[in-house]
């Protein structure tokens, strides 16, 4: 058995051009629509990220303005930016970068962006209007994992889905939307015991754990679902993902690549979100 | 086999004794602990919770003032209620009581409770900080939870918890809490695909789905801690858990009793959140 290949590369051509039609429509009115990405930072891979994230605003129609404070900004200086692009009226979706110069943190520093501007979900109030069943944008990766399961045609109701990570980033917003959708969910981390064991009990096994190789067959079910949305740079400047792919392909009934699966719907769900965040801030008030 | 009790009396009171201190050591600075609750319903499980609110602040030293709204008012006329004892600098704690009248809804109103004295954790807010593993109140029937394990010894770590339900009050929030304290977490609620075989995975099983009876002997693994939140009411005025408790002390090494276990907990957790509330918002600022 080889396992199809859940990739993501159509859904997000698709969903590009989706953006991009509304991101016109939006222009028609008079406004161009503007991410703003905000980086303190000389991480190779959050400079590869924010070059892939121009890349895709530039095929969806919308522009992206990256400011960047440099690797020593204090908190201060970070927040005093995302408060500025908060207010700034042309400005509809704002990123904050990662990782930040201590003694900055996303969590403190990301509540000063405006939630109806935050369309990476790094606001806590966004995540908690997430849990409590509210509008709200969640962070573009967890969606985006959603996102593909669907293109997949891969039912969630009813199904068990383990995820392996409980950042506030990935794991814990994904496992809200899943318990949303229906899913019975299972959150394992670092201290779980015999993560094998748990994950195997899994129809669709999420890893978003950061640890490149840390799901092999034999954490895999025959037949199961495998969405990998580990990012883990390689010494030869390639990227691998949490799952032992050669392995698990030969067990799961599916498996997303790295790169080439979560990755770049991740970032076409981000000027989705952004086109959103657009329509919604510029939607003339009601009479 | 027979059950252990995992009662909540002793901790509660032990709470109250604790809290009663505090609110003594902050009346003696000129300040008078106060808890508002706010409520528009005429349920009698309500107004029952609320005597029992009451009778606690009185042991606990703190004040308690209900704002009945009548079972006819307005979302607008709830929402004033809320902002107002906000802006009260009396007032260091506030309650939102459940049911309200349609179309009042507790999500939408609770965003203007103050997150410093959103003592039951009902502001989205406060669910997305715990989330973000920021400091918040999280709602007093989940930390009551984890409070009533650790008063009885029971480690978390490691160790795998289920979780039965899903709501904004209970199950979501305490699944965050159960994972900031490294169990393992599963989330089940109506749409979960043979629940027995789910639950009989826990070390640790919660019963949070409000239905009487739903947890039996053969949803329960031998030797494992089952916590009943349920608070049913019966015809003749009493009030059943979740957990057919005849049968499953049978099987499991831990039971907490309905009532007598996780309900008083809750109170108590409230006042002492309440204290903590009042501690934070009269400590004088830094120079």
């Amino acid at each position: 058995m080889t396992a199809s290949e859940l990739g993501g590369r159509e859904l997000a051509a698709q969903l590009r051009t989706r953006t991009a039609g509304q991101a016109a429509c939006i222009a028609a009115t008079g406004t161009d629509v503007q991410l703003a990405a905000v980086t303190a930072t000389a991480d190779e891979a959050a400079a590869w990220y924010l070059r892939s994230l121009a890349t895709a605003a530039a095929k969806s129609g919308i522009a992206c303005e990256v400011t960047d404070l440099g690797a020593s900004a204090s908190p201060a200086h970070i927040g005093s930016a995302l408060a500025a692009l908060s207010a700034d009226p042309a400005v509809h979706g704002i990123i904050l970068q990662t990782p930040l110069p201590f003694p900055a943190r996303s969590q403190d520093l990301a509540g000063l962006i405006d939630p109806a501007k935050d369309v990476d979900g790094a606001n806590p109030v966004s995540l908690g209007r997430l849990a409590a069943g509210l509008p709200a944008f969640a962070p573009a990766t967890a969606e985006a994992v959603v996102v593909l399961l669907d293109f997949h045609g891969i039912e969630l109701a009813g199904r068990r889905a383990v995820v392996v990570g409980r950042s506030a980033v990935v794991g814990k917003p994904l496992a809200l939307l899943l318990v949303a959708r229906d899913a019975t969910v299972t959150i394992c981390h670092s201290r779980t015991r015999d993560l094998a064991e748990v994950t195997s009990q899994a129809d669709i096994l999420i890893a978003a754990a950061g640890r490149p190789g840390l799901i092999t067959a034999a954490h895999v079910r025959p037949g199961a679902v495998v969405i990998d949305v580990g990012t883990n740079p390689t010494a030869d400047g390639g990227l691998v993902g949490d799952v032992d792919a050669a392995g698990v392909a030969v067990v799961a009934a599916a498996l997303s690549p790295v790169p080439g699966g979560v990755g770049p719907v991740t970032t076409a769900q981000l000027m989705s979100n952004t086109v959103s965040a657009a329509a919604a801030l510029t939607r003339p008030a009601e009479a």
